[in-house]
């Protein structure tokens, strides 16, 4: 864990190079992913059976070896326990709320000019959602995906999964049921992603992917992208924790290690303007990873990625919030709305002392899958609009062409386009 | 140009093969790329300069040399035809108030679970335009790309574009000049994009890059996904006109003509329910390529990609055009309202016989960015929300924790992250 102070004489280069850390895993498959999308191009499902067998131990023979049905979903939904699938179900239903929310407006309007233009905001077809296979597959991401494409109007959210030595995840096609998913294809890794963007003899294509995965999913939607269209790239999961000394040391412990233990690449960092403060906070942290059962991930990832920055006063935190420019931001102060409004960059913000993260991950209603890697400076978590486009619309009469026509043809003919300014000068005439 | 009629016994095979054709360059120029933006990460300036003099014939050597003035935006404005001045001024005016109407609200409301929750759209801090040289540089690009990100209230906007032998274009720089465009950077390829992105000593770097390019420009894009935010990948233009026989057949003409001029590459397509009507048109199309200006490209686009195609009934073409979901569609018919609703994938529609396609090119007000190669599917023409990002935020006290707080336990537990449940359980206490 780094400790630094506004105040240490080398504080900004030490800043910068906490900044500047790259988490990321630098492996290059690319080569590797190509070869595999290029052989479900053109192979299909031959090519997927294959990597099947390779990669998950999982022999695609029988038909009924490929899916998942919509009645096992249903089964396990069945045999969950009641608190459990109400759980799930409360998560479901606060997250189509905020979703539903969401849902962009129409644009229809006629100007002064008589110039009529508008936009239609419309789903895509079909969105296919990566589901990781193992440790990584949680219920709440299937949800989060899941559900704003649903809101959206997608009509066939198809979910392709590995299912290594043939095993599945009961969580994850209960929450499957609830979303509503049509179908679910027992593929995974670059393989899946091909098969979900070109198709192949058993599955459809789709227009958008989304959801998580290993590098090789990440390359492969990477590449894919624009025959596509994909979520942000993902990257380890991030907390910064900024909070005074009024605080409960074991609450903000905990909160730091709510994304600890997530991997060891994710970060957790606390400011804070309480030096004995932030010492509480360290003695909690380590007091709570010996009783831990992640403890391993978690104290990996605060030994390598932890860091508590002391600053003179909470104004110094938010510049350097918008450095950080994190994943998940908790202002854990009593009154935090001056600190929201000058915090720009940062994926979701968790304000006031009784808001952990964790509440964000499952049942708050936002979406949870949120920028990470300093990306909020440019990116948004996932939301309705992933799965929707926007066509624009004009409409001229003989009037409306008579007074924006002649600066269009004028334009035209500047650019050295004379078939654009004659089919609004043959209109003129 | 391929002649097509729904009636014809093959047209489902003919159609599908026109539906799937690529017109894009497969040209792989990955590599050189990579290598170019690994160069200009690492040495910074003195790589721009050695790509400038190889690629452009252009020296950097002073301080001068590396940027235009606001004060040579400012003359080249002033020096302009009152005629093209006051054309840029009505056409940048109107893109304003189209992009101003599209501004995203922010959200802010408190369920009945007590839970507070809601969104913040903020600007990017800094956007990056790449502008072509030479005969693809359009101040009504520079307009269409710029506007946007100063209506979403980018501060810092950036524009690079090689200057072959020191060559700049007049029109250009006054557009930048109406559009308060910050800097103006005279480097180009690959190597702009990547000094964009990574920032050297004299550029400071972005978040967000858009604009047209060649397939460097376009590769060096698709590498820098996720270190910066982009605009969708553009291939070549398209257009489809939906028409009847009661059009003028050379107003039709002119309109297919106004894509097939841009590249080779561009593709034009007629579908009419009036075989005599589509007869007239193709008679229009040769006569006017006779007379034009930009014949060359303009009769390689039509005879290599132009397509007509005549159906029973004009109910027969969205579905067509859904398959095509082209750049931009025609309805030059009496009554467009119904054909709107029945075409789900468009990236822009021209409603009406008065709506050339050209008038969104220019002065309507929409965007003229927007999805090529079938990807309205899934992809938008560009808007403010471009250059803007999105930050949720949740807000809980005591009891609207207790109400939602045990359901985020459950399912912590279940998807084995206990640090997750602990942050909760101990304020649940």
């Amino acid at each position: 864990m780094l400790r630094l102070a506004t105040s240490d004489a080398d504080f900004a280069a030490r800043f910068d190079a906490l900044v500047d850390a790259r988490r990321e895993s630098d492996s290059d498959v690319s080569g590797q992913v190509a070869a595999i999308l290029a052989d479900v191009k053109a192979r299909g499902d031959a090519a997927l059976a294959e990597y099947s067998q390779r990669f998950d131990s999982y022999t695609l023979a029988e038909e009924a070896d490929w899916n998942i049905s919509a009645e096992a979903c249903r089964a396990a939904y069945d045999a969950l326990d009641t608190d459990l699938r109400d759980a799930l179900e409360l998560a479901a239903e606060r997250i189509r709320a905020y979703h539903r929310d969401q849902l962009p407006a129409n644009r229809d309007f006629t100007d002064a000019a008589g110039v009529r233009q508008g936009a239609i905001w419309r789903p895509v077809d079909a969105a296919g959602l990566y589901v990781p296979g193992g440790r990584a597959a949680y219920p709440s991401s299937l949800l989060m995906n899941a559900i704003p494409a649903k809101v959206a109007g997608v009509e066939r959210l198809v979910v392709v999964t590995p299912t290594p030595h043939g095993k599945t995840n009961p969580l994850v096609l209960a929450a499957a049921h609830i979303a509503g998913v049509d179908e679910i294809w027992r593929v995974g890794g670059a393989q899946a992603i091909a098969a979900l963007a070109y198709g192949t003899d058993r599955i459809r294509p789709v227009d958008v992917i989304t959801g998580p995965g290993n590098a090789w999913v990440a390359e492969a939607k990477r590449q894919l992208y624009g025959v596509v269209g994909i979520d942000m790239v993902a990257g380890p999961s991030e907390i910064l924790v900024i909070a005074d000394g009024d605080n409960r040391a074991d609450w903000i412990a905990a909160d730091l290690l709510s994304q600890a233990e997530h991997d060891p690449t994710s970060q957790s960092i606390l400011i804070t303007d309480d030096s004995g403060f932030a010492d509480k906070v360290a003695v909690q942290v380590e007091a709570q990873l010996a009783e831990l059962a992640t403890t391993e991930t978690a104290t990996a990832s605060w030994q390598d990625n932890g860091a508590i920055i002391v600053v003179e006063t909470l104004a110094e935190a938010a510049p350097l919030a918008n450095r950080l420019a994190a994943e998940h931001v908790e202002l854990a102060v009593a009154e935090p709305e001056p600190l929201l409004g000058a915090i720009r960059h940062a994926g979701s913000v968790f304000l006031g002392r009784m808001t952990p993260e964790a509440i964000g991950d499952y049942v708050a209603g936002p979406n949870h899958v949120l920028p990470t890697g300093r990306r909020a400076r440019f990116a948004s978590g996932l939301s309705v609009l992933d799965f929707m486009k926007r066509t624009s619309f004009i409409a001229l009469d003989e009037a409306s062409l008579g007074r924006v026509g002649p600066a269009a043809v004028a334009l035209a003919h500047a650019e050295g386009l004379p078939a654009h300014a004659k089919s609004v000068e043959l209109r003129l005439k």
